[in-house]
């Protein structure tokens, strides 16, 4: 089967956002570190790095799995729980690099909207996780409630996605500002703020791309929009 | 007809969302004006009360105006464009508020991911609110065209809303980012703070609740979804 069109437009918005954050964090922010004595923004950096390539982009993956992958059914549910646990547990390890950060440098931890919002979006991706696991994998329910529940479970994982991009756009903007605002100087039109400007907006086309994507309407969206109760093999 | 119990918590959100956004300008911010020598702030409150109270929740309004309203389709039809239009306009001045306050302050204009997202959203909601009218009102399209681009135009507003509401996100995280690094000295936890933060939660609570209401599975929404046809009276 091959893979279909807005599925790989998905794939270079992803591979665009890969490589604009990296770029960022390497070229512009000195690298990454998961220790760093003298140089705490080294320890920060591994913070987008993933939580864009490991919660967002794998998530987009795992989101579009049952569109994209050749096998089976059940072969694609394996793939789609495993990938969304590897992004959960990239992006859990992400927000552990932001707390070290804050901890190591004396800021305060949680006190702003990107951070009350990205919170919420990894608990509620955690509480979709194992909703989703505990129904539809092990130990699973009557085919009955799992009909009756996938529409929900569709919905919410959008809900926590579309969260979760929420977050990085605001982790972008704060970032850059804090950057501007602060002793680094940084310029509003320099090339560091454009290019930081412009990965937040691929991501958000990146965003809208995989939400338009997968319930545009069509024959495979059925048990996003709740209209078919037919269990497929 | 009564109003549906989902519209109904949206105007609680939309009440609790404009009274926040109103006491931050008045009590914290010093209050509102169109004109100021000495405090150009007063100039810039006008931009969040606009674009929140005019925009968003006229706007949220307009969306939800085929499910509210109680009479028939062709005058809902006459309330959703005319809300969509007072949205529109309000937006638009609120807009012109963020200019003037820039450029009598000598700040320079559109370097912020902010302004980027703002801008790309009030342009594609007063596309959208063309394409609508010429399509659906006047000079009005065949009832074969109607039917093939109703699923578009809904999409499409959901797309604008979605990106005001980004918007809007960013906006508060930006202004109290700016006053808490720069000389107001607003702290991290302050009441000030607390109470921004809160009202970007209410309203993005707000945006979460109006899309899945209008996009919720069942009857009215065909149009939405594309499966329908049928040209209701
Ligand atoms: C889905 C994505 C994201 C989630 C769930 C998330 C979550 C979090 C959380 C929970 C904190 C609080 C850490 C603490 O208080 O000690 C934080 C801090 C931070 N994050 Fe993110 N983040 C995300 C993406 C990003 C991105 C892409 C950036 C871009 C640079 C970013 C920039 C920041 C900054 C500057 C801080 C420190 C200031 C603050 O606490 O707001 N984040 N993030
Ligand atoms: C849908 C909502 C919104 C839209 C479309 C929008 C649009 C814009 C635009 C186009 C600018 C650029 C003005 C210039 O460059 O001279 C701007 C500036 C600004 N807006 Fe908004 N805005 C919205 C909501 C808000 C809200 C709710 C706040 C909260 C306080 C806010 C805070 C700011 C700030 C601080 C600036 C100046 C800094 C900058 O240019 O980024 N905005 N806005």
């Amino acid at each position: 089967m091959a893979v279909p069109a807005p599925a790989k437009a998905v794939r270079a918005l992803e591979a665009t956002a890969a490589a604009l954050v990296l770029l960022w964090c390497v070229h512009f922010r000195g690298g990454l570190a998961l220790n760093s004595p003298t140089n705490k923004g080294l320890i920060f950096n591994v913070h987008p790095v993933l939580m864009l390539i490991g919660l967002i982009i794998l998530g987009s993956e795992a989101i579009m799995s049952y569109k994209t992958l050749p096998w089976n059914r059940g072969t694609n549910k394996i793939v789609h729980l495993v990938l969304h646990a590897v992004a959960l547990f990239l992006g859990s390890f992400g927000v552990y690099a932001a707390f070290k950060f804050h901890n190591e440098s004396g800021i305060d931890n949680l006190y702003s909207l990107h951070s009350w919002v990205g919170l919420g979006a990894i608990l509620l991706y955690g509480l979709q996780w194992v909703s989703g696991f505990a129904t539809f994998f092990f130990p699973g329910a009557s085919p009955t409630l799992r009909r009756a529940v996938l529409p929900y479970h569709a919905r919410a994982g959008l809900v926590a996605y579309v969260l979760a991009l929420l977050a990085a756009e605001l982790g972008f903007l704060e970032k850059i500002t804090f950057l501007q605002a602060g002793a680094a100087g940084v310029g509003r039109y320099s090339s560091e703020a454009l290019m930081v400007n412009f990965t937040a907006i691929v991501v958000s086309l990146l965003g809208a791309s995989v939400v338009l994507y997968v319930t545009a309407p069509g024959q495979q969206n059925e048990h996003i929009l709740g209209y078919s109760a037919v269990h497929k093999p």
